[in-house]
């Protein structure tokens, strides 16, 4: 994995001839030297039946990777034609936020089986209960907490003894047995502290947050403006309920600032599209161009037609 | 520090009436009880001479603070006036890539005069050959390198003796004497590890990277894509010349997405600026709102004028 792909129209081409000749072997190789966001990728540029194919080939954390990097409306349609049982512990090994986007996609009654049939569910679950494009919708429960009277040694046995596995912010948050957020300490903090220190003399007790019902973009905006990796996110009760990471906001502002624009530029909400952007640009804006130019030809018209009473009037 | 402001408005009407009473004392305390990120808000929301005023009053460090969070047009203006001396000292605290930016903003002679008299300018000399809009302008030299044979230990104790005082990103480079980039680690994976265990065991040796001379936006996208918390940027030789770190790229990201907008919406350069956004969005379309209205005005000029024509010809 994490080769940049920088040539990816090619790796396409070249898989198009491997499913031709079905050696799924060279295929799954050439898969697993790339970086998730490639794989995703080239699984999206494949056609229905041959993504099916690939994705009988593949271990489950492999395809939870990959799913992790597909847009939201990818993700279903790839997930869409899956047994339940088997999507159900792809789900389980995706990142919290992306699996409850997809639970929050699927049909309501493939949602409860497939909730029924996972082994973790409860990573996920409260994660339900928010708004897509709210901070709630946005942050992951994937995140570490310590309490008040740890000592920075303990903090790093304990952030060791969780392994490596998920993607946890490089923040850790202090809270009190209610859940109220109390503290924030970065790795880094911590790390070049005594090790004998408690957490509450090192931590900043000053914490920036949201509350989950906030719209995403507001979440995105502080962030952005104070050059935060993470973001502690509360319930109605001030509880710490996620954390929403820099790479999150990163597509939120993105997505943001183009729809704003889009929307003062007056073009219509499909060109808001990411993929093709271009040709989706161009078809918004038609409508707009077609208009100046019938404009432009009935100006043309009249002024052919009528110049002579132009001069007269003149 | 780290309070965070909602009510810039109020406390901007605060400020005014405490500097029409010149209780700087106040200003000072009110000012230390915020986020640097909202000191320079504030800061730019004050007048000329008030903003002459206070950074008389304040610590050098302070205000490379503040001058690191304020746009790069906001932090000329305010270095404009103020004694070289006095600025070389805020420069030689600011981050490497802003100062290299305000240095590049500086005339041709106020810059060799401010960097003879800075007394750390090594940091800063490297970036000022990079274009702002380049990899290589958008890059800290704030960061740290570890050796193939050193040890996860060792590399812990450097992080320590190094201090905390740079905002230096979450991952360390592993380079050969050459500087050569061999491999990457981030501080989890690096505390997670065993004491003695070697870098070059653990570290991952597939770096993704950009050249310095590249766009900028190129190495959004490519931090983008990957999820990327810092970036290595290289030069021509393929040396390790310096780090972008997620928080330079989110602001790229941004002003690039709104920036190719723009440009297709047909709205001028100069409604581009992030500040007082609507304002100038307005100001960028209204040549085309005032070329629409004198269309319009014709059209039913000539209606009115010659309807009988229209009449006849139909």
């Amino acid at each position: 994995m994490s080769n940049y792909d920088r040539n990816a129209p090619e790796t396409l081409k070249l898989l198009e001839s491997l499913f031709e000749n079905q050696d799924f072997e060279t295929i799954l190789e050439i898969f697993r030297e790339l970086h998730p966001a490639d794989q995703a990728k080239l699984f999206y540029g494949l056609k229905t039946d041959q993504q099916e194919v690939l994705l009988e080939q593949m271990e489950i954390p492999e395809i939870a990777d990959i799913f992790d990097e597909l847009d939201d409306k990818q993700t279903v349609i790839a997930a869409r034609n899956l047994p339940l049982p088997f999507l159900a512990d792809i789900i389980d090994d995706m990142d919290p936020d992306e699996a409850a986007d997809l639970l929050g996609d699927l049909s309501g009654q493939d949602v409860r089986k497939t909730i029924s049939l996972m082994e973790e569910p409860e990573e996920v679950l409260p994660l339900l209960r928010y708004a897509d494009e709210t901070a709630g919708g946005r942050m992951t429960t994937d995140f570490l907490t310590l309490e008040l009277e740890d000592s920075a040694d303990s903090a790093i046995q304990y952030l060791r003894s969780t392994g490596l596995e998920n993607d946890i912010p490089y923040y850790l948050f202090v809270v009190n047995k209610e859940k109220s957020l109390l503290g924030v300490i970065g790795l880094r903090e911590l790390v070049c502290a005594d090790p004998g220190q408690i957490i509450s003399d090192i931590m900043e007790s000053n914490v920036i947050s949201v509350q989950a019902m906030q719209d995403q973009e507001e979440a995105a905006r502080v962030m952005k403006h104070y050059d935060l990796q993470a973001l502690p996110v509360l319930n109605l009760q001030n509880q710490l309920v996620g954390v929403i990471s820099h790479d999150d906001i990163l597509d939120v502002l993105v997505d943001e600032s183009t729809e704003d624009i889009y929307r003062l530029a007056s073009v219509s909400d499909s060109a808001l599209e990411p993929d093709s952007r271009l040709f989706l640009q161009l078809k918004g804006r038609l409508p707009w161009l077609l208009l100046n130019t019938i404009t432009a030809l009935i100006g043309s018209w009249v002024i052919s037609n009528f110049g002579d009473l132009f001069v007269q009037v003149a």
